[in-house]
Parts: C-alpha cells; structure tokens; sequence
C-alpha cells in the first residue's frame, strides 16, 4: 500500500503561530503519547504507524514546507514538491507518477490519499486496510472514506451509499432538513480520502500528458487540469464504493476549534489566574504569559506576533492579520530553527536582521552564499564548525566570523549550536541565498 | 522656591512594563501636548514649568532610577540618591542638605516635597506660589496641600481646617460614615505635599545629625529615623497651615486607574477587532497584538512579558507576577536604551546575554570594565566611536568589535548608534560593570 498524504496551503487562521512557512499542519500543540506535545503531521505519521500500516508514504506539497516536513517527520517519507500550486488533482497525478517512475511500485498497486491534517482516531487509518482489500478485490475504480455524522451539516458533502458497500450517488452541502433525511439513509460525509490502483489515475492523467515518467509530469505540470481530484475524477468514476469509519473526525484549524483538543489549558510560560474560565493559552516566547480574570479567551504568543481574542470570535481572524505585512520571524528547518529577533530598516534603505540561529548536533547546513548581504555571526554556546570559501575552521563559544558577500559558506553542528547572527544588506535580501553543489562528504574524500 | 521631588520604590503594579529598573513613574503612556506620549515624571516636569513656577527641582530617589530620569528630564534637575531606602523622613533630609550645603540656597528659602506621580491638573502646582506665600508669610511651619475630596474615601487621611487656614487636626482612613461627616465639615485629604522652610526641617534633623553637609548626610544617612515625613515631622508641628486644591487628583498606579486616562485605545503596532468594548492595548514589542472581541480588558506586551488580564482584576496582579525571576529586559539609560533579545544559561553554566542597544546621537557611555564577560559588538546602524584600553577607533555599519573580558571601553555616538552585543561570561554577570574613572574630554586635550 502507498499513502499519499496531501499538505496543503499556510494560512493565518492560526495566527501569529502559522504562517507562510509554517502551516497550521506544524504546529507542536497536540498532546502526544509521551507527554510531549505533536503537530498534526507527526500526529498522523503516528496514528499511521500505531495502526500497524505498512506503506511507503508521500507527502505532495510545495517547496516552502519542504524543511518543516524534513524536520518532523522520518527520513524514509518521501517529498514530492509541487512546481506550483494547482489544486488537488495534479497534485495526486504527481505523487502517484513518483511512486511508479521513481519509487517503481506495481501499476497494480493501491494509493490511498489523504489530507495530513485530520484529527481522528487510529481506527480512521485501520479502515485503510478495508479500503485497500476493496481496491484489490476488484469492481471499484475508486473507494471512499465516509465518515459516520455526528450532526446534519450543511457545509460537508454526502456520499449515498447503495447496496454492498458501493455508491449511489453524492450530495453537496444539503441544507439542515435534507441533510437529517440523509442521515436517515445512512449517508456518510465524504472525508477526501481515496484509494485507487496506481494504473487506474495513470490513465486519466494520460488526456493530459504524454508521459508518466517523474520529470516530464513536472515538466509539464502546467498542463494537468487546475482542478480538484472530487471533480476530475470521483465524479467522472462509475465504479465507486465505501467504506466507512465512525471514530472522532474533526478540522481543528481554528483557535477555537484547536484548543478544545488541548489536554491544558496552557503550553508554554505562562501563568494563570484562578478566575479563568475556557480559557486556553500558548506562549511560544521566551518571556511570560500572565493572563487574570479571562473568560472564553484564546491567547497566542509567538514570533510574528500576540493574539487575544474571544474564543468564536478567533474563526474570523483572516481580514485581520492577512494584511500584517513581515517576514517571517521563525523557520524550522531541517538541520535546526531560527527566530527573528529584530528586523529593522534604515533611512537609506540599508537593512539589518538579527536572528538566533539553532544547527542540531550533527546536523549541517548545505554550502551557500549571498550576494547581497554580509554576516556576522557569534557562538553563543556548542561546538561545530564551518566551511569558507572551501576553508575549514572550527566553532566554539565566543568564536566571531565575519562573512562578506560572495563568501560561500556552511555551518555543521557537533554540539547544538546556539549562534548569533547579525545580516546587513543594502538591497532586497529575501530569497538571496543560493544554494551550492557541494557536500559535507567532500571534506571526507 | 525649592521643589523636591520624591521618587519612589519600582513595585510590579504595571507589569510587563514597570520592573525594578523601570518604575511606573517612568511609562510613557500618556499623551502629551504635541501628540505623543509622555510619562507620569515628564508630565509633572512640564505641569510645574506650564504653572510658571520658577524653582530649582531636586529629584530624592535611588541609585537604580538614575539613568531613567536623566533620560527623561533636562539635565538642570538635579539628583539627590539616597544611600539606602528609608522611608521619606530621611529622603527629604537628603534633599534638603544637599539644597542647603550644595546649592547654597538661603535657610529662610520655601522648600516644597511631592511624590512625583500625581495625575493632577495645573492648577495643582499653582497652588504652590500660595503654599509658598503662606510659608513666608509664617506663622505656619509646615503647609500642607488639601485636596477636596470626591467622595467618602476610607483609603485617605483626612486634613481637618481650622480658622484662616490653619489645621486642627487630622483623621487618618475614617470609616465611610466618618469620612461623610468630616467632608461636611470641610476636611481635605491629605497629598502629601509640603512646604517648608529649609530651616525648620534642618532645625529637626539636628536631632540625628550633627553636621548638616550633604557629604555627612549621606555619611549619617542610617543614623535618620526610618519613618514617614508625616509622623517625623508633620505630626509633631503645631504651627500647621493648609492650602486648598481642587482639581482632578488621582493615583494611576494600577493598569485599571491608568488606561481610564490614555487617550486612545491602544498605543503601538496594536490592531483591533471592532467588537472590542472597554479594552486598552500598550505594545512595546515590535511584533503586532491583534485583540478580537474583547470586553473590559488591558493588554501590555513589553520586553519582560505579556499580560492579558479583565481591567478590574489587574489590581490583583501582584502574588502573580512577583515570583517572576527575570532579569529586566528592557533598561532606559542616560545615553540611549537596550532590550534584551535573549539571555541564555547553558548546561556548564555559562550564560550569553543578547541585547539590541541604542546610543543616542551625541551621546556617551561611561568608561567601563567587564571582569567576567566577553562581548562581541556588531554594528548594525549608525556612526560613532569606540574608546579600547585607551585606542580610539570609528565605527559604522558593519563593523565588528570583540572585546574581551578586562578590557576598558565605551562607546559613543555621532549618529544613533544600534547594536547588536553578544556577552558571554562563565560566572555571574550582574553587577559585573565597573565604571572608570575617565572622561571622553580627555581625547580633546
């Protein structure tokens, strides 16, 4: 079995702790199972695992998550980057031309896809086993999850199934009473999960390419039909059957809707009155939070930026916040993190930014320069060392280097690495590094 | 006229942003005449120049409130630094040797003593020039100001009038009914203002000391009794006056008293949801605060931390936030002001400590040394100088300095200077500063 699992856009509705970089999906707020806490994405990586599933996995998303995904999840999930964003169905055509081109799967093999942020049970990834025994077993070109209702919704679509587990037909967003009488006809909610044979989608995606070969499906990504896979294919599949789960389903991609999983009502530094009521808060600084006499509160602290709002009054974030016009001020990163601690601009247009730079023991950078801006950078603490213009030179606490423009440079950690980093550019710095063929191995050679 | 005024202890009222370094005192959130905002010390500075009270001012406070008020008041008011916290009795004494032995002010002259955070209108220190009148005028060896009263207060001492001015007696915190009965009667509560003679105060504090001279003062200084001005002085003079005020005069010591009088809603990088109602934002951060549907709420966001708290319950804050260890993070100085970004203790006990520091244009630091710490310097904005065991170097944009551990140094700024310091030190940091004794004058002799 092959899991494709689908990551998609940032967002701001979990302002200020998601933001172009870092989609809701990231976010370390769930409790897991070692009193830590996880994101979505390595809740579900989890869930997979503990539900005894044995399937090479894919994640489909665009090039901005690509080191969050590296830094959470396991080195053996695959990465399949979109060239753009076009929507669900090109996205599955990718993923699924990966794992037979690349990863050279059996056309005959099952893809069951999903979104990688659902919040369910472990029972929602043991029903995989059902749908991929259906997929096998023949008579069905596409099998569905649909999930038990809880409530007659009006906002999710219905799958009506017919006789043996197969399906009649669909319904999109019934208003409250068609949508009890469906219920009363054991309709199910369609959940956006789909398992299929591998040769099944291959050839749709032949009405638009020629080749299923990796590189000329990103080649040729423009061509593949901006649409969703519901529309391009579910609606257009005859054969249709599925199979159902009745466990907890939930989109927990609101404040409000987020922090009713919370186990406490607070992560991080904080400190809470007595008099608090439904009140939850997350502090990802390193100062404190002190919250006193709150009531239905949801309060969040982070790098970009503090949010206090009333509980249901937080689902409407968006028209706030998506003008707030910054940076950035904290990546993951595959070998470590960053925080912004000052990004400030000067009357000449000169510009400054000052970030803590983490690099994980063992971990390294890749070798890079900038053309635009000159660093320096402190060691706080740890121990590692750097490459220079093809020069080694060791790290330690205390230790100072200047790196000018065209410098290329790297940074490898053998302790945590806590570094100072001060960037000084006269022109736009964003989006100038580059990024040079070169590898720590060399230095092994 | 002479015009001392007492700056008191830090307290933790108006946390995140009062700390030990910064007193409430010394918040600039009020709005001043040209737009923008001033603090409870610059008001009362402006207030006494708009009444055209010409007087010479000596601020009483202690060594940690220095660098604020030089920051924030011209360099004429002098600074009187009590060797220790006594109480007001020995802090008036203070000052009034230093006006007699130091400023060679005449023994006959009207001293006047007020706490420097009184929110009240100008007339308030209009009424000095008839405190003052009343002193010189004698018959009267200590006036008071009396504030008429706005409603029955249990919290306040009562002033009771005599015939012509003169006093009767006082009542201090009557019960309602008392205090109804004594505002029938005309009574005034008790400012805590008071006018003087230096002589008559020099006459008493012969008692403890023998030699008047500022010098043996604060040589003497634990010999003076450690009580209030009131019970030392006040209490114990027959020949009482009282001086009539009554305009607005209110204690904005809590986040409660003090956003009744802010201007607008919030002040900084603030966004607010329409359907906010009663609720106050302060953002010292450089990261937004976005507040949705709050309702009697005060939000303060600052270098020390975040508080959310229901406007009333803010008056409780103290239990909460008085446990909080943290060194400050944000300290006004007489040549400029730092935050600090991070302060980090590691595993072998080594702490770094990063800061954003600000040199104002024109300004200097003092000569000084580190014994236990290293810093390294990079300068992201400005030009100035840089003094290092005697060596002068220009700094700019761009320039690095590391300076070890031992090494005398100050900096200096021809155009605002910003910063980026990294101190690493293996011991203990605080009060690591020795202050030498050389001046920038040198370099032009």
């Amino acid at each position: 079995m092959n899991i494709v699992l689908l990551s998609g856009g940032s967002g701001k509705r979990l302002w200020p702790l998601s933001n172009e970089i870092r989609s809701k999906q990231f976010l370390k707020l769930l409790s897991d199972a070692d009193g830590g806490y996880e994101s979505m994405v390595q809740r579900v990586y989890r869930q997979i695992v503990q539900a005894g599933i044995d399937a090479d996995i894919v994640v489909a998303t665009s090039a901005t998550q690509v080191e969050s995904i590296r830094g959470q999840l396991p080195d053996d999930v695959d990465i399949v980057i979109e060239p753009e964003r076009r929507n669900t169905f090109p996205a599955i055509v990718l993923a699924a031309s990966y794992l037979l081109s690349v990863k050279r799967m059996e056309p005959e093999e099952t893809v069951i896809v999903l979104p990688v942020d659902p919040y369910v049970d472990v029972a929602y990834f043991e029903a995989f086993k059902q749908m991929d025994a259906r997929v096998q077993q023949g008579g069905a070109d596409i099998v569905l999850m649909g999930i038990a209702p809880s409530y007659p919704s009006e906002k999710y679509g219905y799958i009506i199934p017919g006789a043996d587990g197969t399906v009649k037909g669909f319904k999109e967003k019934p208003d409250e009473a068609a949508a009890k009488m469906l219920i009363e006809k054991g309709a199910l909610w369609n959940a956006g999960v789909f398992a299929f044979r591998l040769k099944y989608l291959m050839d749709i995606a032949g009405k638009y390419l020629e080749s299923m070969d990796f590189s000329d499906v990103v080649k040729h990504y423009p061509d593949l039909k901006k649409d969703s896979f519901d529309y391009e294919v579910v609606e257009k599949t005859e054969a249709l059957a599925v199979v159902p789960y009745s466990g907890a389903w939930k989109d927990i991609g609101t404040w409000n809707t987020l922090t009713e999983e919370m186990k406490e009502q607070s992560i991080g530094d904080v400190i809470m009155g007595e008099e608090c009521v439904n009140t939850h808060v997350v502090n990802e600084l390193s100062i404190p939070v002190v919250v006193l006499g709150a009531q239905d509160l949801v309060v969040a602290a982070g790098q970009d930026g503090i949010l206090v709002s009333d509980k249901h009054k937080s689902s409407y974030i968006k028209p706030y916040v998506e003008n707030i016009d910054s940076r950035p001020m904290y990546e993951e990163r595959r070998w470590g993190e960053y925080k912004v601690y000052d990004y400030s601009k000067y009357a000449d247009g000169t510009k400054s930014l000052t970030k803590h730079v983490t690099v994980n023991a063992g971990c390294a950078q890749d070798y890079h320069v900038h053309r635009y801006k000159d660093e320096v950078i402190t060691v706080a603490n740890g121990r590692g060392e750097l490459v220079i213009d093809g020069c080694l030179m060791k790290l330690s606490r205390g230790d100072t280097i200047s790196i000018r423009r065209g410098q290329k440079h790297a940074i490898r950690a053998f302790e945590d690495l806590q570094l100072i980093s001060v960037q000084i550019s006269e022109d736009n710095t964003e989006g100038d590094t580059e990024i040079l063929d070169w590898s720590w191995s060399a230095l092994q050679g």
